[in-house]
C-alpha cells in the first residue's frame, strides 16, 4: 500500500531522479543549514544578540540578589533628600547647593507636613569630572548664558499669562540670580471645579455680578478699562499688564539667534545625546527594579490609571464606524424631518440623501470615506476633504456642525455618545476642540447657545477652543476688513462675558467649561511674512495675505494673557494657550510657542533644533503627540520621535487628534497607547508615565488632578508622585527629577565662572 | 504697563543684549530657515516626496477621467474569460492555452450555471518578450522542472490526506503532463456542519454505528484492519493508503537539493522580485479603481466582513485584563471552595492564595505578569514562564487547565466568556488550540470529558489540537518508553473513537468539533538529528534526545492521513494538519510543511529561502501570521515580512497567537488588524483580502464559508469572489488570479522546450 503504487492509476509523472548522489548532496545541504544556524540572525540557545534586553537586565540583576533588594527598600522621610547621597557626589539638588539656602521655605513647608514617600534605592548614572560636556569653557559659558536667558524669558511670559513653569527650574533661575525663591511668586492656571453632587453645571445663578468696565482693542490687544473715558485715554485698569510688544520681539530675536548659534547647537546636541544614553543606562540597570515597584503596587495598573486624550478635535472625535451607525440610526428615526432650508425651501433628510444620490441603508465605512489612508500622506489638503462624509459638505453640516438647521442637535448627540463611552471606560478623559473662526462677532453666542441648549456636558470632557489660521480666506471674501477685526471677533465676546456675566449667561457658563485655546491649521503653508517691529499692527493688516504663524501666536497669547488677568481678578477660571505647533513648517513655530504656550500639540520638528529641544526639556513643556495622525499625514510611525523624546525626559503625552480619520477600534485612545507600546516596546512604567503626563498637561481641575495623581501632585520629583494612583515607579520619578536638576545645575555652574 | 516695567519688582536679571546687530542676524537666520524649508524633509505645497502615493495615483487617474470610468464598468458574463483580452497577449489562462482543451469540463460546468460577476476593467502589467526571466535557457528549464516536480509532490501528499491544493495549479500540472484535468480527482477536507436551529451539538444519538475494525500501530503509523487476524498479518483495509516512507524521504531529499540549487535560487529570487514590483505597479495604477469598487459595494465594509483568528492558543485566548477580572470575580464568589488537594489535604481558594502570599484584591495586571515585554524578546524560555500568572504554576493549573481539581471549570468559563465576546462582535471567529501531549493514553478521554461536561461550544470557535514537541522531556522522566508510544497516545484514541463512536461518545462528539492538528514548540531548539532512511522507527526511538522537527512532522502527517481516510470512509469530518512552522529555526521546517501541511502558522523564515517562498506562492499555501507575537519574541514589527508576502501574492492571514501575552485591548484580533493597517498602511482592500484569506484558511465548514464568502467560494479567481460578502475588489481578485496563472504558465513553457 505504498503511495507510488496507489497513485499509478492517476498516471502522475514522477521523475525518478533520487539516487545516492542526490541524497549525499541533500545531507550536505542539511548539515550546512544546521551548522549555519548559530551564525545567522536566528535564535539559538547559546547566543543572544546585542539588542537583546534580557542580557542587560540579568547583568543588572546579578549586582544584587532579590534578598538584599528587599532589605534595600526603606521608608525615607522626605526631610532627607533621597538623592543627596554620597553615591552621586556631583549631584546638587536645588536646596542643598547654596549656603544661603534659598529653598528653606520649601523645606519648611515640607517639614510642616511630614509626608512620607517610598523611594527604593536604585543605581545612578554619574559623570565624574569636567562640567563642560566636551566643549570649550568659552562655548560652555556662552551656551549656559543663552539657556539661562531663554528660560528666564519663558518664565516671564508664563507668569504673565497664568501659565505654568516648573518650580525646580524657577528655583535654579533664582539661585543663578542670587535671589531668594519665593513660592508665593509662582502662578498657576485656574480651572473650574467639577460640579458637586446634585449641582447643575448649567446653573447661571452663581455667576459673579456684572461690572461696568469696558473692554476695547488697541493695537490688536484687548484691554480692560474702568469706563469709556479711561478707554478713550487708554488708561487700563492697573495690575493687568500686557506683554510689551517691543520687548517680545527683542526676546524673540534673541531666541532666534540662540537656536542658530553654533556653540549652543553643539552643546545642546551633546546634552541631548547624553540624556539619551543616560536613560538607556538607567533603563538597563533599573528596569527590573521599576517593574518590581509596580508589581508591589496594589490595585493600580496601566488599565486603571487615568489618561487624558490631550488633543482631539470635536468634529472628528467619534470613530468612523460610530459615525456610520449614527447616520443610519438618524435616518431610521428622522427620515421625514426637515434638516435643511435651501432658498426658503424645506428639505427633509430623505430629500437631502436623495439629492446626494445616496441611501443610508447602503452606506458603509468605505463609501463614507472619512478615513485617512495612503492618499493623505503629505497632503493636508486631501486630508481636510476627509471631514466631509461621502465627500458631501451637506453631511458634514448636518452631523458635525454646531450651527445648522437643527441647531447642531446631531453633533451634540454624537459627542454625548462619545462621552458616554468614555464614562463606561472610566479611566479615560478627553479635551475636544470646538472652533471659533473670528469671522463674525456672534460665533460665541451661537456656540454657547448650542452648548447650553443641548447640555453638552460630561465629567470626562474638558473643552478647548480652536482658532483656525485662515484670515486670508475671510479677508479674500471680504468677511473681515482687517486682522484686528478677526482678533476682536475671537476675543472681545469673552471679555464682555467676563465683565458682564449676567448679560451673557450662556456664554459665561460655557466659558467656565473651556480650559484653553488652540491655534490650528496646516503648518506647512508658509506666509513669507516675518514678525518684527516693522510688522503692521493687526488693525492695519488689511491685505489678503495671511500673517505668519508667529504673528498669530503672539496676538492670541497677548489676548489670552489679558483675559486671564481679568478673569483671575474676577475669581473666574483662566485659559491655557495650547497651540498646534511643530507638526510641520518652520522651526520658528516652536520658538514662538516656547515663549507663549503652556503646552503644545505635535512638536515633531523639535527633532530639527537641538537648542529648542533642550529648552523644551529644561522648561518641561508638555507635548501632546499623535503618532497615528502623523503616520497618515506627515511622518511614518516608526520615524516618530516619541520614544526619543520620552527617553530624553521631555514631557510627552499620547493623543488621538482625529479618531474618525485615523483609528479603527472602539477605544481610539487605547489603540494609540497599544500601538505605541507595541511598536516602541514601551514598558508599563513608560506607559503610566505618559498617562501621568497627560493628566498634568490637561485642563483637568485641581480637584480632579488631586484625585487622579495624589494630593502632592504639584510638587516635583518623586515626592509629587503617588504611585498608588499613578503606577509610575518612584525610581523613574527620582531619575527624572535628578536628571533635570543635574542639567539645570550645569547651567548654574556655567554662569558661576563669570 | 509694559512687561519689563511690571516685573522690575521681582528683580529679574535680563541681559539687554538686543541691538540692531542681533536683529539683523535674527532676520538672516529667519530668512534662511524659511528658504531652506522646501529643501528639507518638510512638507511644502510645491513639492512632493518620491514616496508620496498621491502622485502615483493622480497619474493613474489622469489616464482616464471619472466619466469614462463609469462607462468602463460592465457586466461580463463569466463565459467570457475576463483576462483573455488582447491587452495582455502573453497571458494564457489554463483553459485557453491548449488546443486539446483539457478544461472543457470546467467550462461546461460554468455554462450550466451561467452566474454573472462584475469585473471592472483595469490596467494590467504585461511583460513582452522572453520567458526566461533573465536567466539562461538551461537554468530556466532546470528551474521549471524542479518547480513542477515540487508542486507535483505537494499535490500528491495533499490529496492523500484530504488536504487542499489549488485547482488552478492542478490544472497546469495536468496540462504539463498532457493529461486531462478531472475535477472529480480533487479532494477537499470535510468539516462538521454547524448545528441546525434547535440541534444539540452534544447529541450523541446521531453518531455512526460501531464497527469491529481494529487499529494498530506499525512503524509509527496507525493502520486500520478488518480484524485482529488481519492486523497480525498487517493486511490493512484497502483504499486507505499510507504515505510511503522511502518515497517520502526521496521526495524530501529532492526538495532539499532543489532549495539549495543555485539556478533555481536565482530564478525564484527574480520571480519574487518581479511579483513585488508587479504588485507595486498594479497598486499604483488601480488602487483608486479598487477603492471605487468597495465604495460602490453596499452594506459591507472592513468591519463587517468575516475574519477568523486562525492561530490562537486556548490557554492564552483571553487578554490579561480579562484574566485579572476573572480571578478577582472567582475569589469573590468561591473563596471557600476547595480547589486543590495536596497530598490528601483539601485546599480552598483562600488557602491557595494565602500560600502564595497573595490576595486577589491587590492583584493588578502588573503583578499578574503574564504580558510579554522586552524581557521575552529572543527568549522563548522566558516567554513560556509568562503562562504562569504571578509566576505561580498553581494559578495556571487552576485557571488555564482542563484537568484539575475542579475539572477545568474556570478554564471552560473563561473560554465561554471569550466566545461570548466574539459573538457580540459578530464578525469574528477563532480557532483555539487545546493540548494533547501524548504522555498518557487517557488524555483524550479527559479532554473530551471536559469539553462535554462544560459544554464548551460556540459557533464562533473551531477547535484545534496542538501537540507539543517535547518527547525528550517525557522520555527523560520515563513517562513513555519510546517515541512510538507517544504517537500512539496521541492518535490511537482517535482511531478507536472513529471505529467505535458509541464506545467513546464524548470523544466522538469532541472530534466532530475538532478541525485540525497543530505541532508546537520553540523551533529554534535544534535536535541535531536528520530525518533519513536510516532514522530509527518511532518504536525504536528510545533515546532521551528529541527527534527532529521533520521527523515529528512526518509522523503526525502520516497518522493524520490514515485517520482522515478512515473518517472519510465513515462519513465523518477530517482533520487538517496546520503546524507552527518557520517562526524560527532551520529552513527545512518549511520544506517539511510544504510536503505535509494544509497550511501553517508564522512562516517568517520563508524570507530566507526564495525557492520555498516561491513554492508557497505557487501552491497558495495559507500562512497565519502573528506580527505582534513575533514582535515580542522573534522579529521586530517593522521587520515583519507580512506586507512583502501579501504584495507578492502569498496567502497570508492575521492571527493573535496569545492575546494574554501580547495584546492590550478588548478586541485582540481587531488590534492585530489595526496595527498592521497603521504600520504597513494597508488599504481597505488589503485588509479585506486578508480577512477573506483567514476564512478560507480556517476550519469553518462549507456552509459557513458559503455564507461568509459566497456560494462560489471554492472557485478560484474573481468568479469565486462575492464582493457583496467579502468586500474584496474584483480587480484585486483578477490581478491575483492572472498573476498566479502567469507564473504557472511560465513553468509550463519551461517544460515544453524539452
Amino acid at each position: 500500500c505504498s503511495i507510488t503504487a496507489s497513485l499509478v492509476g492517476n498516471t502522475y509523472v514522477f521523475l525518478p531522479e533520487t539516487d545516492e548522489h542526490m541524497l549525499a548532496f541533500a545531507e550536505k545541504v542539511f548539515a550546512s543549514e544546521t551548522k549555519g544556524e548559530g551564525v545567522r540572525d536566528e535564535i539559538s540557545m547559546f547566543e543572544v544578540q546585542d539588542d537583546c534586553p534580557i542580557l542587560q537586565q540579568e547583568m543588572a540583576h546579578h549586582l544584587h540578589t532579590d534578598e538584599d533588594t528587599d532589605k534595600r527598600w526603606k521608608w525615607i522621610p522626605t526631610m532627607v533628600s533621597p538623592f543627596a547621597l554620597p553615591l552621586n557626589p556631583l549631584f546638587v539638588c536645588p536646596s542643598s547647593s547654596s549656603s544661603s539656602s534659598p529653598s528653606v521655605v520649601r523645606r519648611d513647608s515640607r517639614s510642616v507636613a511630614p509626608s512620607l514617600y517610598l523611594l527604593p534605592d536604585f543605581q545612578r548614572v554619574a559623570i565624574i569630572g569636567d562640567y563642560a560636556s566636551g566643549v570649550t569653557m568659552d562655548d560652555f559659558e556662552l551656551s549656559c548664558k543663552g539657556m539661562y536667558r531663554a528660560l528666564a524669558i519663558r518664565e516671564k511670559y508664563m507668569r504673565l499669562a497664568f501659565q505654568r513653569f516648573p518650580l525646580t527650574s524657577s528655583q535654579y533661575l533664582r539661585e543663578i540670580e542670587g535671589e531668594p525663591f519665593k513660592p508665593e511668586h509662582t502662578v498657576k492656571p485656574v480651572f473650574t471645579s467639577p460640579p458637586k453632587k446634585g449641582e447643575d453645571p448649567f446653573n447661571t445663578k452663581c455667576l459673579p455680578e456684572n461690572l461696568s468696565w469696558v473692554a476695547r482693542m488697541k493695537d490688536g490687544v484687548i484691554y480692560t478699562y474702568k469706563d469709556a473715558a479711561a478707554a478713550d485715554q487708554h488708561k487700563p485698569i492697573e495690575n493687568m499688564p500686557a506683554p510689551d510688544y517691543i520687548t517680545f520681539i527683542d526676546d524673540m530675536n534673541f531666541l532666534i539667534a540662540l537656536i542658530a548659534q553654533g556653540p549652543t547647537k553643539t552643546y545642546t546636541h551633546r546634552r541631548l545625546k547624553f540624556l539619551m544614553s543616560k536613560f538607556n543606562v538607567h533603563e538597563m540597570l533599573n528596569e527590573m527594579e521599576e517593574m518590581k515597584e509596580l508589581k508591589l503596587n496594589p490595585h493600580r495598573d496601566f488599565y486603571n490609571c487615568r489618561k487624558v486624550d490631550t488633543h482631539i478635535h470635536a468634529a472628528a472625535c467619534m470613530n468612523q464606524k460610530h459615525l456610520l451607525r449614527f447616520i443610519k440610526k438618524s435616518y431610521q428615526i428622522d427620515a421625514d424631518r426637515v434638516v435643511q432650508n435651501i432658498k426658503g425651501k424645506d428639505v427633509t433628510m430623505k430629500e437631502l440623501f436623495a439629492n446626494l444620490n445616496l441611501h443610508p441603508y447602503d452606506l458603509t465605512v468605505d463609501s463614507l470615506d472619512v478615513h485617512a489612508g495612503r492618499q493623505t500622506f503629505q497632503r493636508f489638503d486631501k486630508f481636510n476633504a476627509k471631514y466631509n462624509p461621502v465627500g458631501a459638505s451637506e453631511l458634514r453640516d448636518l452631523y458635525m456642525k454646531t450651527e445648522n438647521y437643527i441647531d447642531g442637535e446631531y453633533f451634540a448627540r454624537i459627542i454625548k455618545e462619545v462621552a458616554s463611552d468614555l464614562e463606561d471606560a472610566r479611566y479615560q478623559y478627553a479635551e475636544p476642540r470646538l472652533s471659533i473662526y473670528g469671522c463674525n462677532p456672534n460665533e460665541w453666542t451661537k456656540l454657547s447657545g448650542w452648548f447650553n441648549k443641548h447640555r453638552v456636558f460630561s465629567p470626562q470632557l474638558k473643552w478647548m477652543i480652536q482658532v483656525p489660521r485662515i484670515y486670508d480666506i475671510f479677508r479674500g471674501r471680504n468677511f473681515v476688513p482687517h486682522f484686528g477685526k478677526m482678533l476682536e471677533n475671537i476675543f472681545l465676546p469673552v471679555f464682555q462675558a467676563t465683565i458682564e456675566p449676567h448679560a451673557n449667561p450662556e456664554l459665561s457658563i460655557f466659558l467656565k467649561h473651556v480650559t484653553g485655546f488652540d491655534s490650528v491649521d496646516d503648518e506647512s503653508k508658509h506666509s513669507g511674512h516675518m514678525f518684527c517691529t516693522k510688522s503692521p499692527k493687526p488693525e492695519e493688516w488689511n491685505i489678503v495675505k495671511n500673517p505668519s504663524y508667529t504673528y498669530y501666536i503672539y496676538y492670541m497669547y497677548a489676548n489670552i494673557t489679558m483675559i486671564n488677568q481679568l478673569r483671575k481678578a474676577r475669581g473666574m477660571n483662566t485659559f491655557q494657550f495650547r497651540p498646534h505647533c511643530g507638526e510641520a513648517g518652520a522651526v520658528t513655530h516652536l520658538l514662538a510657542s516656547f515663549m507663549t504656550a503652556d503646552n503644545i500639540s505635535h512638536g515633531l520638528n523639535l527633532k530639527k533644533s537641538p537648542v529648542l529641544q533642550y529648552l523644551y526639556f529644561l522648561a518641561q513643556i508638555p507635548i501632546a503627540m499623535s503618532p497615528l495622525s502623523n503616520n497618515s499625514l506627515f511622518l511614518e510611525y516608526a520615524k516618530s520621535p516619541l520614544l526619543e523624546f520620552l527617553k530624553k525626559g521631555l514631557i510627552v503625552s499620547l493623543s488621538t487628534d482625529d479618531p474618525m480619520q485615523f483609528h479603527y477600534t472602539r477605544e481610539p485612545l487605547m489603540e494609540e497607547y497599544a500601538i505605541a507600546a507595541q511598536v516602541f516596546k514601551l514598558s508599563t512604567c513608560d506607559m503610566c508615565e505618559i498617562s501621568r503626563n497627560s493628566v498634568l498637561q490637561s485642563g483637568l481641575s485641581d480637584e480632579e488632578k488631586t484625585h487622579f495623581l495624589g494630593s502632592d501632585y504639584l510638587k516635583e520629583g518623586p515626592e509629587g508622585n503617588d504611585i498608588r494612583k499613578t503606577n509610575v515607579a518612584q525610581i523613574r520619578m527620582a531619575y527624572r527629577y535628578e536628571t533635570l536638576c543635574y542639567e539645570l545645575n550645569l547651567i548654574k555652574e556655567g554662569l558661576k565662572t563669570e
